[in-house]
């Protein structure tokens, strides 16, 4: 220990003083500690679940919604404000809580020109597609101020962030959904589109994607419009829809980012602190190319478009709080939601994060009361600019990648908490299925009758499960909301809760008012979730689940339940690939054998684990186990199997393009190789992807065997 | 725990017997932690470095180099086997050891056709560079039978691994290195190259580089020697060298892979496991792009080249042997080197792996009485074809990557033992430079006097630490032996360790005989070790550092060591690029904050460990400080830094070709845009490898801060 003595000398007296500090700090948890670091305390979660309060939730969602708080306006900085209050309180705070701010590539509409759609008089069909006539109808810019929370300076003209500015004019083709199909169709009738303006509605593909494809066969802009048949089931006179029922008044735009990809557009793979390099604009990929406006009316005409969509480098805050651990203070339990919105967003987002404020007043609570401290930490997050395209979450990932990805046991993410009344609903990887099942099987579902919120989740929603019979299905994770870093990017077990519809009632495509100055508190109070009892079960599932993951001896996270998956992939890859596969000598032995591999390893470490279970293990063993559990997801990433899709690492959850419901990185690649010769570039690619998959299955393997094993 | 019992019932039966098993699995560590899993036994320490025996090496040495052991021949393989068998002896085995083979591309000179080099009848100079004259000498094919050991068919020819085969002739041009500056200097005096045979010297760039540049000139085919001034200290007469001195015979030829990479060539990212995906050989890069062969004679005139070199896929075997930690069990030492040979290979690589067999022999002794197991796991390694671009190591860090990079505390790498008798000589990453003094400064040298070997290694390599004083001097890694894939690839603290020369006493590039058949036993005993006294050396100082690193209750990895570096770097980064990066309005204020964090937190980290040293800490705690420790240095990685450099993701230590000795990334960047305008792509790299450093340092930092810090 000779250095001990050198750093002795050279640091002087100043030491003594540093380590009376360091002593008082540690003395701190050990006094904390006293409540006893037991296994998961099945009282203390009834406790919980029975203090989780639907007034106070529905109180929390009226302030929150009370203004538009827009990423980056004044009433967004308010709320941080709030949050920060909120978790700084002595009586009900966390241990710390503090924002983090970053400098973002935000877009607006100018509030001095706002965008403008006219439609102008019926012009002869072209030869010259130029400047039409006089206009006969422009489009609303604003929404009709129906309740009186649509109009005011703070409400955000309907627009496309990240689209272009420009005025193009030209001649309306209706496009359908914008997708690369509906432009080839319109080719097929001989549909002129060089310099026209196609009219797309929402749905079928990503908002930016309409404009990609468009621009693809020369056409000049792009509107976008929300078809009643999509989210009002058809109706739409003022006197069917909101304020008089859930449904979208006539007048409603949905806003949205364009923008392809997510995190800070000028900062990829860097935290956007003021500091850090910024591309050129010039050198900016993935932005909309062409201009586009989402709009209300759907006439067939001439038609004038003008956006004056404006870039802005704006500041962001993510709000962090957090309670620190009694025992494992390194591992992490991250539950975040989003706290912008586009208008006051009363479900899309602020539901969630008046769930989230419930959470953390319960749990806040508890720990002041000082009866109660989790094994493991427990951090909340508040981020910003999730709207334009999951800005705040990425940044935090992309500044603390190594701290967050060597620690954090899962993340938790709700952000609107309630679509609807009828059933849970849950994206999450296969290992949060068994926590997310044991929390729900204890917590009595809000409807009538007595179910709990597990039983009448499988109403809804289910699967026959191999190993465990007829089970509520999970839905995987897109790119939807903020998990999408911490999955994709980090490889860290995610999961998403919403409250969400009966589907034989209704098929709207996502809940009327989305990204719309309608979606405000009384929509949710008198339509969506009156009594807010649909917000208090999903704060209690949430809760339950962040108990679980915080104070369990083991972590409750069931590896095996991936092999389900995997068994699954490597069905439909045997079945709907195999044959072609064979054709061009590719075989799958390797995966069979891989997967063989993993289930074997995955079941002998649950047997491990129950068999410690019944003993009293050491707590360093119980940790190594917990290593392998927490770390498992992350040996499905690797950040070179997808060199062109930002951010995208996990090879099991990728974005899949291919038809065949199997390995994304193998279904993709024989979509593509499909109709070339073996020996193709596409044919190695498929090669290459299937070897990435058969390593990273080996390798997960070989992190859940016995640790000493060779 | 409702999915325990369900698993239960899905698993049936069969449960039962495998419960059994575990239980018995588990019973054996438990037995085994009998003998009290306490910090590092000094005494134990003084035991193993009482019983490392220099005899034993000197016979292992004799065993392993009594035959050429090229990677895949069957002699290598005999090797494997020899390797099996000593850790598998039940008397002073190890827990487990097994062979890990890979199907991998190796290049050999074919049997029934060598390569030929002939220097023809001078020609007047051309207009035409055409075939040639009569043969009036032929260079040697193989080197002179001098000891008897240089002949027979198991000798491989001197050949450029990797060359391509082909017949040019051409006009022998003198190119000194083969360095771009040679080639352009040639060019400058009017020297036509098209079409020449280039002859050059071993040195100065990578051997590879010398046919790259070569080529970019027209040149035809590049000829290697080795000059005796560069290995000999001038001298060449027979009976100046070996088998009467330590210097090569006249007739001496270095073989050497001349493929720029590292890894199997086929398999990049990818373990070189038969089923892999591997490249077409039209997609491979980096091969010499024209025929080379190294040679011995050194004239000036047209020649003849013939290089009949084959690719080959090979099956070469890595082979592993384990230590079961008794606590930690899944933190693993990792201590490694090389088993194949380009000929007896006595030194290069056998040295090493005479102290490798020698360490496992007397730990696996210790272990087999019972009285002793380590802490944390310590896990032997004998990797296959280093020679040819470190294969074996690398597609075991691709095939483990996760696994190894979730749990090893430092790889040690011990390549060449002894290149000479004067000092230790030690490469590797700051945090590891505590432990090697710790452990230097216990050990006697084996020189004459009474020093230790810390001690005598200040008077060969020392510098002025700012913060220690005068201390012994590590020297930086770079990609010379199976420490690269460790470091660069997977971020783990890695270090190289070997006994050296008096650099007053020769000038010698590397020892003479180095990769050429008169490196042998005799040669090593006679000249380079009398005694194996430096071998012994070596086995002590590896020893020490194997049992510190897995034995020490805390990791003796001293992460504060990493802030000289730290500032060392920014200190030439703002002396000796700061004027220059003003005037691009590059601010280096960012990093002056980010080495400012680091060093703090890393001097806070260091406090808080002496503190809880001074008590009885918990051993969560324990863990949970040493999983900081071990994990620093993987926040230094980032994948995406150098899309163009393979494997080489950490951002401190990889390859530096601009001259300004600051971060690699900044240097190299700044040396790129220093003659382009502001603005230019070039500046742009500059800023945004100026951001990836700034970001490394402060996520850094983030993670050696208390763990329940924001």
């Amino acid at each position: 220990m000779q250095w001990t003595k050198v750093l002795g000398l050279g640091l002087g007296a100043a030491a003594l003083l540093g380590l009376g500090i360091i002593l008082g700090h540690f003395a701190i948890p050990k006094k904390a500690n006293s409540p006893a670091p037991s296994d998961l305390d099945l009282e203390l979660l009834e406790t919980v679940m029975g203090q989780l309060d639907a007034h106070r939730i529905r109180e929390n969602l009226r302030e929150l919604s009370r203004e538009p708080h827009l990423a980056s306006s004044p009433r967004d900085e308010d709320l941080v404000q709030l949050l920060l209050q909120r978790w700084k309180d002595p009586e009900s705070g966390l241990d710390s809580a503090e924002a983090f701010t970053y400098e973002v590539l935000l877009s607006f509409p100018s509030q001095e020109q706002p965008n403008v759609v006219d439609i102008a008089m019926t012009l002869p069909p072209p030869p010259t597609v130029g400047p039409t006539g006089d206009i006969i109808h422009s489009c609303h810019r604003t929404e009709e101020n129906v309740t009186g929370e649509q109009g005011g300076p703070d409400v955000v003209q309907p627009y496309a962030a990240y689209a272009p500015s420009g005025t193009p004019q030209g001649l309306l083709v209706y496009a359908n959904r914008g997708t690369e199909e509906d432009f080839k169709e319109l080719q097929t009738q001989g549909i002129k589109l060089e310099g026209t303006i196609a009219l797309t509605r929402y749905g079928g593909v990503g908002r930016g994607a309409k404009a990609v494809n468009a621009a693809k066969h020369g056409v000049a802009g792009v509107l976008v419009y929300t078809d009643p048949a999509d989210i009002n089931d058809g109706l739409s006179l003022p006197n069917e829809t909101f304020p008089n029922s859930w449904y979208l008044p006539p007048s409603g735009v949905e806003r949205g980012s364009y923008y392809k990809y997510f995190g800070d557009p000028l900062t990829p793979y860097l935290p956007a602190i003021p500091s850090s390099f910024r591309l050129d604009l010039a050198n900016v990929s993935g932005f909309p190319p062409i201009p586009t406006q989402p709009i209300v009316c759907s006439l067939g005409c001439p038609v004038n478009v003008s956006v004056y969509n404006r870039l802005e480098l704006r500041n962001s805050s993510n709000v962090l709080g957090i309670i620190r651990g009694a025992v494992e203070p390194d591992r992490y339990v991250l539950y975040g939601n989003h706290r912008d919105s586009w208008v006051h967003g009363a479900v899309d987002p602020s539901s969630g994060t008046a769930v989230l404020l419930e959470l953390s007043r319960v749990l806040g609570t508890l720990l002041k009361k000082g009866t109660w401290r989790p094994r493991r930490s427990i951090v909340f997050a508040s981020w910003g600019a999730e709207e334009f395209g999951l800005i705040g979450s990425t940044e935090f990932t992309e500044e603390f990648f190594n701290k967050l990805q060597e620690r954090t046991v899962a993340y938790i993410n709700v952000d609107i908490a309630v679509f609807a009344n009828a059933t849970l609903r849950v994206q999450g990887t296969p290992p949060v299925q068994s926590v997310v099942f044991s929390a729900t099987k204890e917590i009595r579902s809000p409807g009538p009758g007595d179910l709990s919120i597990y039983d009448n989740w499988i109403r809804y929603f289910n699967r026959s499960s191999p190993v465990y019979g007829l089970v509520p299905s999970l839905g995987s994770l897109g790119a939807g909301s903020d998990y999408a870093p911490f999955i994709h990017f980090l490889g860290i077990s995610s999961m998403d809760i919403a409250y969400t519809y009966d589907r034989s009632k209704t098929s709207a495509r996502i809940y009327p008012t989305y990204h719309t100055a309608f979606d405000t508190f009384d929509y949710v109070d008198k339509f969506l979730d009156p009594g807010f009892s649909s917000h208090q079960a999903v704060a209690r599932t949430a809760g339950s689940i962040i108990l679980r993951l915080s104070d369990s001896f083991f972590l409750p996270l069931k590896v095996s339940d991936y092999s389900e998956t995997l068994r699954s992939f490597l069905q439909a890859a045997q079945q709907d690939l195999g044959a072609l596969l064979e054709q061009h000598s590719i075989s799958l032995g390797p995966l069979v054998t891989a997967v063989e591999k993993f289930e074997a390893a995955a079941a002998a470490l649950g047997q491990r684990i129950s068999a410690l279970q019944k003993g009293s293990p050491d707590p360093l063993q119980v940790r190594m186990l917990n290593d392998q559990l927490m770390l498992l997801e992350r040996t499905f990433l690797n950040p070179r199997a997808f060199p062109e899709e930002r951010y995208y690492s996990h090879v099991l959850w990728a974005t899949r393009t291919g038809s065949v419901a199997t390995f994304p990185g193998l279904s993709n690649a024989c979509s593509r190789a499909r109709d070339t010769a073996s020996g193709s570039e596409a044919w190695a690619e498929v090669q290459r992807q299937l070897s990435i998959v058969v390593t990273a299955l080996e390798g997960a393997a070989a992190t859940l065997r016995p640790v000493a094993d060779l």
